[in-house]
């Protein structure tokens, strides 16, 4: 209840920047070779697309799981909550120049580096907003299981060395750092899904 | 209460989606023939437009109808649910596309194929949703209506198909498949108002 | 309770309508009369920013009011709530027509027609909606006060010819028109404000 | 409860708008120096991003603050609300001017003085709806803490001031207005975290 506007405002920055990725897709420059070839030259931008949306989507859960455990807020967590708002709405910038310059020689090596950059920065403000709400500000619920709290701490512990790393293999191949993105996602997706800790799982 | 945030995060992806669609309407590019010669002769844009509004607006409906009936969320849910999203929020492009290459003789047929596909994808989302939560989640209500549930599952089962056959008309006749798209949403929009079964009509 | 789902995604839609006039506000075009030169010449999509946030903003009120008196929804009462978003939704491209062509000579007569004939869509859809509530659905509150809802029911009822007034006015003088435009927001504005009936008042 | 959904609205216009923020940022335009030379290039549009979206996230914060005072709306209440939201949804178009022209000689000191003249005039939106309902309309909660009224009264009260003098500066130095921008929120942001009265420390 405490909380509940601070989630209906977070969930309105997730969704709509979730939403606006697709503003970026452009219209495929028909030629000689029709409509078809046209389009599937635009896999930079339809696997970015997809990568950025499940990204986010999975985002959202992390956040939605955060708050389920959080019985109050103060200040100092509302301003991290709005630095990881703005982590996240910028992901479509990074989202759009990445499927710019994928296929512009040495432009792509950057451009896939700013991605990783970006996606890092969403993986610091995660942890410090739970980090802060954990162990600083006491905010978690009284009755919070400590078995979900510490499996949400680790959980969060691998995403900034694992965002870095695709920083790494860009500078070698930037298409392997795509591969390595939309393998990451996928991963969390899935693990999230299948053996994650937390909140979704003990409501079964 | 337990599927809250999980509707509010939902209902803002379709708000979105369903509003973006107002940014992909050209101005009109008047010349000699006047004003309004330029505006109808955007007709593809804007009958595009209509038919892709009522279509996620239908959608949006579908949803809720999916989520009164729930009572748990799980996880594959979760995960069903945003693919469910990102195929929603897909649609303002493929509406776009199809609204460009109308008048495009062989690239009509293709934007249309498109349309077609990504609404079969829609259609298939829900379908997956649906039956996850009714038949392999158990995520039901307990006092769900079992004559509601069976007239829900029945009603997603031609959705598929459906969409589908706009892909072969596409092939033969693409504005055809362009005005099937227009019959079937006009007709998804009335049998849901008028003889669908339902949470709806039970609040009468 | 049972039409809180209904009114929050109605919410979204009309808040992101509102939003995303911002978008299509041109950057000055600064050239040797320097930046204020520009910016004021841009005053057709000032205006027309302004008149239509007014605009949508007393529509978002009208729709609340609406809302407080609605005790029960039915699928024909959510086709009509569809078409009125679709009606709201649709605002931002006639305001971005008429603010692109209104010193564009004969051309502004006819863009300023579509702006009007756009707002008198949203006013039939208004009384649509109302009154199938109010007479045919019988969706109202047992407690709805009589008095409150005959007021409702009088103040809708200049909207469609008030808005057609305007479609007259640009045949003759498109900016008498756009004039006009901005001086019924104004006074709706006002009108709602100081002596309308409704929920407002009530709870003072 | 009865505010509620003047909330949800405002919550819905506000996350939009520090959302669409990002659009706004071009591309890069690579040339011979290579990506980074040409992101680089891009920091005003960068650092105007920066400090709109945390400018909206304080006001955001502001707009809360406000409402966990509010017991009651009334009509005027309601009309002011929708000023101060306007000049909010505003932001990002004073945005884009700025950063469009921070590098371009005179019109940079215009566009800077836009861009505080937009604040400004969000500064004043905010003083009167707050006096409004403090003073005029009597809408504050009955056990509302005369301190915390006070409080933010004060807090309120250097808003106008201080963005007028980003003008007067604007017109001395553009790019030190600029970086009074960003002082002035980064100020905002941190004074609101650790020493501002208000609804968040008491909750502590």
């Amino acid at each position: 209840m405490e909380t509940a506007r601070l989630e209906t405002f977070s969930d309105g920055v997730i969704a709509i920047a979730i939403t606006l990725l697709v503003l970026e897709l452009p219209i495929p420059d028909v030629g000689e070779d029709g409509f078809w070839h046209a389009f599937l030259h635009l896999w930079p931008s339809l696997i970015a697309y997809t990568i950025s949306f499940l990204t986010i989507g999975v985002m959202w859960i992390n956040h939605h799981t955060i708050f389920v455990h959080i019985a109050r807020t103060d200040r100092i967590f509302m301003l991290l909550n709005t630095l990881l708002l703005m982590s996240i709405a910028f992901v479509p910038y990074p989202t759009k120049v990445m499927a710019a310059f994928l296929e512009e020689g040495e432009s792509a090596r950057d451009a896939v580096i700013l991605y990783g950059i970006a996606l890092t920065g969403c993986a610091i403000c995660f942890n410090l907003l739970w980090n802060y709400a954990r162990r600083w500000g006491h905010l978690l619920r009284e009755d919070a299981d400590p078995v979900e709290v510490e499996g949400i701490t680790r959980s969060y512990l691998p995403g900034v060395p694992l965002y870095l790393s695709t920083v790494v293999v860009a500078i070698i191949n930037p298409l392997a750092a795509f591969i390595l993105h939309a393998v990451i996602v996928v991963f969390y997706a899935l693990s999230s899904t299948f053996w994650a800790p937390g909140w979704a799982k003990s409501e079964l």
